[in-house]
């Protein structure tokens, strides 16, 4: 093969993933939909329509040409710039992954995911887990199936091969290291949090009912003052906060509460951390792999940054404080930055994930983390799954949940086929922690600007080290030449000695 | 080749045209979602994703092994049953008009008709015809080169080729015909109707504001009253309203003023028409060419039949007039069926087809068409539409648009790429007078029941006799299974001439 076929096989590789591209893009504004506007009666239309996209998605990246393609393009890799050779080696991966999964898998997984998800609306609803146990059970089967030929292709774990799925190049073995110090530590720090917070006086309630068309119009101007661009998004209503759609048209999604409006507020500076990651990505790489976000601990990391870091911070709330109480037009003492602080950064043991705080949450992980392990390792049975969930939150949190409604039904990871997320969760709050830290040894007015609502100091820092890379680095590279370190739980574990016993920001 | 074989091609057959559905499925959800909800920075990402779903349906559509099988299942077309037959021949015809146009124009067509419907939105708001005209005429080009493709491959007229994508079968010399009678008639009713009208008492003003929201819950409640499931729809906003999705999830929109309630009332009165017919057709040939609607024509003639034939009826005004005074709060002489009747039967020539009344709908139509015919044939030049715009308008209809917002770029159509469209607004309202005054003759008490807001006679007849029969027949073979005549002017022209001078229903 002679020098030029091969650069013309990148060029013929780059229009393929090209229009892969643009089916994910489809694909997205499927998923955006059913979530947000389809009716209940458009699900079975839905579901073809999804397993069809996923099934022409998946025929683009495994026809054999493909690899043809990716042999000749690889003898001239020298040949190409830093950012087409990363382009190139995230195209084989990419096209790893695709090949290890049979097509007639695809098709199976995305019927039984889009199957086990509509089942798990209305099961969770009536807090009916055995009518939901039957899908499941078959939706885990497939992803076990899934997991095996990509293990058999990668030489991994079938759990590592999973995982690598969500974060490029993580292992089990790591996570193991990282999950065990925190088990060591979060304990202790967790009582002597919960001490403090009981010794000190109670904080003034906050109360309501606070208006969705108030809480609404307040998460729009929040998320202009993040930098949302919303000709470029928008704001809408789902059962689960997301983040979906494409760069260029970032759709998040929050849900409202009459009666309080703290998640809300969060979960939408939550959202827009992912759709500013989204929307800083490489302009000129939008339609290629190595144009994308880097997996989904660095997403969570961006998102995780502006809520945990950056939203809860002392300069954020004396910045938010007066916004929030001219918004529900109330006064007196509740609505002082401080006893906002109390009730945003109050800590305990809770049942549900997404509520929780942000020292109990990693134990939520941890718990989901062993339990889904344990179900593609086939040690765990989804019959099973109540009983071992009511035991792991026992042990983890001390409480027990008064139903699988609050149990082991409240996350739409496992109806919806993700197996191997969760942990990505938690290794994103220990990026954060790591990235929010260096960010401000790096620009000394970061957090005084956060106090007058100016994110740019932030956004101008982790857009260059971070959203700009798209997926030119490893996960651990991005972090790396962040913050000078690869993840741990060092900075993560003082940001949390630091807020809530040292009463720092 | 064996029988078994060539069984066995039909089916392979089916699958394939599954994945077409699937895929058209999805265009449609892209589709209403630019309509409705895309932010306009989204446009960009949205065009490579529609022009890639359109490039993939047509590559399932015209990959050479479809040919072979389409041969091979002909040859026991004999031993299919009767819609399997049928389903055989629309998979032909399908066929023949996608092999007929050139992949790489296919993907240049989408690209162009994405980019000009939304310079046409800012030009048209800006009333700047010269912004719009570069890029519509790059349309107009590509358009006319499909035009002598289909035509080449059909042994048509270019605009016959067209108009066969919209209406199967149907042919200019057919409509030349059906539009000279309507030119010899309507002018003098047109003239008769005015002097009539303007010889009676003038109307009672209906007082707004008329707000939103109530026209928007009165919109929901005459949705229902029509037989629209909200389990398998929704109600929602864009610039020019339509019926998008797919059957089993029909998404309708409308626009508000809030000075005038009855246009936006009226919209939705007309696409649940369009809806009902999609959400009737045959449910065991959902994802199959039979299962189809039946073109523009029948599909015009359906939303009619509910907007022109029975929603303008006096019995349904009388049904809807107590509850339009509910909605809006008022009383007196102004919420009266008479009255009411009189704002909804207002006849006169104005410059917007879609506002326009159904006596002089039609010479809106024929302006278009003939307009487009000439585009099509090479001429007439984009740069001179205004003028032959203004002066059509001028011949036809006595009346001079002030601005080309108001004149040649009122309609989405052309922006769009939708040349040989226009006529079936006209034909559809012929063969709506058509059904419903055999719908009436076949059920005694049909409009009695329109009265009382019963729609079931009117549907149960025209679900059987049109919804039910998917793309089994011709156009014209619906008709006269079901009026027991071909297309014609006559019915139309009674209903004008009984409607309007004799003051029947």
């Amino acid at each position: 093969m002679t020098e030029r076929n091969s650069t013309a096989a990148y060029g013929v590789l780059k229009t393929r993933f090209k229009r892969l591209a643009a089916l994910q893009g489809a694909q997205a504004v499927l998923h955006w939909d059913r979530a947000t506007m389809m009716p209940e009666g458009g699900a079975r239309a839905r579901a073809e329509q999804q397993a069809t996209l996923s099934l022409i998605a998946h025929e683009t990246l495994t026809a054999p040409e493909v690899s043809d393609l990716l042999a000749s393009a690889d003898e001239t890799v020298a040949a190409l710039g830093e950012w087409d050779r990363a382009n190139l080696s995230e195209m084989r991966r990419v096209h790893a992954h695709a090949t290890a999964t049979p097509a007639d898998l695809v098709t199976r997984l995305s019927h039984q995911k889009s199957e086990t998800e509509m089942i798990w609306r209305r099961a969770r609803a009536a807090n009916d887990y055995a009518s939901l146990a039957p899908a499941l059970d078959r939706l885990v089967g497939l992803v076990r199936e899934q997991a095996g030929a990509k293990a058999d292709a990668f030489g991994l774990d079938p759990y590592d091969a999973l995982l690598d799925g969500y974060d490029p190049g993580r292992r089990a073995a790591e996570i193991d290291r990282l999950f065990a110090e925190l088990e060591v530590s979060l304990p202790a720090l967790l009582q002597a949090i919960m001490e403090k917070q009981a010794a000190a006086p109670k904080p003034h309630a906050l109360s309501g009912p606070f208006p969705i068309a108030v809480q609404e119009k307040l998460g729009r101007e929040i998320m202009g003052v993040l930098g949302f661009d919303f000709a470029h998004g928008r704001l809408d209503v789902s059962h689960h906060p997301f983040t979906g759609g494409v760069p260029d048209d970032s759709r998040i999604t929050t849900r409202y509460d009459e009666a309080d409006f703290t998640e809300s507020l969060m979960a939408v500076i939550h959202e827009t951390g992912h759709s500013l990651y989204e929307r800083g990505l490489p302009d000129e790489w939008r339609m290629q792999p190595v144009g994308r976000s880097r997996g989904m601990t660095i997403h969570e990391s961006q998102s995780l940054l502006f809520e945990m870091q950056a939203g809860r911070s002392a300069s954020f709330i004396s910045f938010l404080a007066p916004r929030l109480k001219q918004a529900f037009g109330s006064d007196g003492a509740a609505w002082s930055p401080e006893n906002l602080l109390r009730h945003y950064r109050k800590v305990g043991p809770s049942f549900i994930r997404v509520q929780a705080d942000e020292v109990t949450y990693p134990l939520h992980v941890i718990l989901r983390y062993r339990l889904e392990r344990a179900m593609i390792a086939g040690e765990l049975r989804v019959a099973d799954l109540p009983a071992a969930w009511n035991e792991g939150m026992k042990n983890l949190l001390g409480i027990t949940p008064p139903d699988d409604a609050s149990g082991c039904m409240q996350d739409i990871h496992w109806p919806s086929g993700s197996f191997g997320y969760f942990p990505t969760y938690t290794l994103g709050a220990l990026a954060a922690a790591q990235l929010f830290a260096a960010a401000k040894a790096a620009r000394p007015g970061l957090e005084e600007a956060l106090g007058r609502g100016d994110f740019s100091p932030l956004i101008q820092w982790v857009g260059e080290k971070v959203h700009g890379q798209g997926s030119r680095l490893t996960p651990d590279e991005i972090l790396t030449s962040a913050t000078a370190s690869p993840l741990g739980t060092g900075a993560f574990l003082r940001h949390i000695e630091g807020r809530y016993l040292h009463s720092q920001a």
